[in-house]
């Protein structure tokens, strides 16, 4: 694999284990993509362009993958391929006497030194995420029987992440990453690795009308759950334009959702300013 | 990842299975550095040397693999870095009901265009191997109850493979390949590949003494089994000297076993020049 004249690799790998990172019986047309788009919403957080990918099967014995399942498997991965730009350059199949395993390695390029990290935000700067946050952990509760969603969309969003790619977001903003853990946990990593203290507005979190239409309480699973797949962003408030005009050129919806001060951690504030408390095993409100 | 001028990536993925690739009772410290040097003698073929690698370890739940584990597997792994030269540059840490499963991708590099190939071998090359052939083979076998091994060299043998890093092999040999699947397997690679035949004199097949000790009524274990990691080379006859002269640099024994005639598939040869010939399930020597 060569490198063009003054770029390097992004690189991303993941795993998803079958009854841990999906369901047996989950469409096989959107097991690979979810693994490659996953990877590739990881280089969109580091400011990459998607390139090519290595992918490792470990197959069940017993055959329940038979060439139908494999068939659709690839067919899904055809199409992202074609969609993100990216080929498969190798990988490996072997077999298992337990569940379906699927491990990616994904490349991007980008400039010498352009890459975005989680370590530079700074206190002043405002948070920012790309598109809707919550709907993969609302469809993950509605395959799980919690949830009733009439129109399907927060199951396609749990089956179908959308990395954000084609951003071009070099020297607008000063932190990034890609929101995957749960937006609160996520603004935790960048608290942490930047040494400053997250305060996200609640109330400006932007949700789907799907994710709306079920109320405000199931706000702290919005805020909670995982695999969202949109972008955080941190960007001095001299560049919000900059980075409105991005997304817009992007035809990424962007919102403003706090702002980063000195301290650490992650505080959370509600409609009216007042402080959301955290308790045991969640998140309390007073 | 940046690349030096000049040079790019050689890249090789592998996934080990509990059960398939090794024992549940396998010492923990050899299951990292199996991973690594299999793939290590991937990039050894390529021509390619040791630069990082990425590990995605999925580990089964209910605590069978704790600190100590994992202190004992992390270890092995330190050792070979060192040993090798190469760095662990991220991963994947997922769980499992099921079988520890192990994945790495491992970057090797080398100057542009100058991979080793296994579609190169041509009519009139000698065919070499590194080492001695089929002592992992004849190790599983013992691990297996079915042969002693009073020296222990055997099943070493199987649980660490040597990858053949560090030879100059670019501008001597005509095609390339390790040893994993088997001798004659791998031979066969090659003949397709390259659109030839390769003729083995078995009885010149080197074999390591402890194997030796065994007698000749492993030969077809040994021709066949797999998990060598050594070198399958072809080389013209005029580039013999300097195949040995490199291979005596890096203290790598190298046995010529063949040639390569216009053809397709392996034909192998007692040591009177007979012909072994395939039968169902394995060879017959007439």
């Amino acid at each position: 694999m060569r490198c063009p004249d003054g770029e390097e690799f992004a690189i991303s790998t993941d795993t998803m284990v079958e009854n841990v990172h999906f369901f047996p019986d989950d469409p096989p047309e959107t097991l690979g993509r979810k693994l490659l788009r996953c990877n590739l919403s990881d280089l969109a957080a580091m400011g990459a362009r998607p390139h090519a990918y290595t992918l490792n099967v470990t197959v069940p014995r017993g055959g329940r993958h038979d060439e139908n399942w494999f068939a659709a498997f690839s067919r899904g991965l055809a199409e992202d391929q074609k969609h993100y730009g990216v080929h498969l350059i190798g990988g490996d199949t072997t077999s298992i006497s337990g569940p379906l395993v699927l491990s990616a390695t994904v490349f991007g390029l980008l400039r010498h030194n352009t890459a975005l990290r989680r370590s530079t935000a700074r206190p002043g700067d405002d948070i920012w995420v790309t598109g809707t946050i919550g709907d993969a952990a609302l469809g993950l509760l509605v395959l799980q029987g919690n949830l009733q969603d009439p129109s399907a969309f927060l199951v396609e969003r749990y089956h179908l992440p959308r990395p954000r790619t084609g951003l071009q977001l070099n020297g607008i903003v000063s932190a990034a990453m890609d929101i995957s853990d749960g937006l609160i946990q996520d603004c935790g990593h960048i608290a942490k690795e930047s040494g400053v203290q997250l305060v996200v507005d609640t109330e400006a979190v932007p949700l789907s009308s799907a994710a709306a239409a079920l109320g405000r309480e199931w706000l702290m699973q919005r805020l909670c759950g995982g695999d969202d797949y949109e972008l955080l962003l941190t960007c001095t408030p001299g560049h919000s334009k900059a980075l409105q005009a991005a997304c817009q050129a992007a035809e990424i919806p962007v919102h403003r959702i706090g702002t980063v001060r000195a301290g650490s951690g992650v505080r959370l504030l509600d409609g009216e300013g007042h402080e959301i408390l955290p308790k045991q095993g969640g998140w309390q409100h007073f």
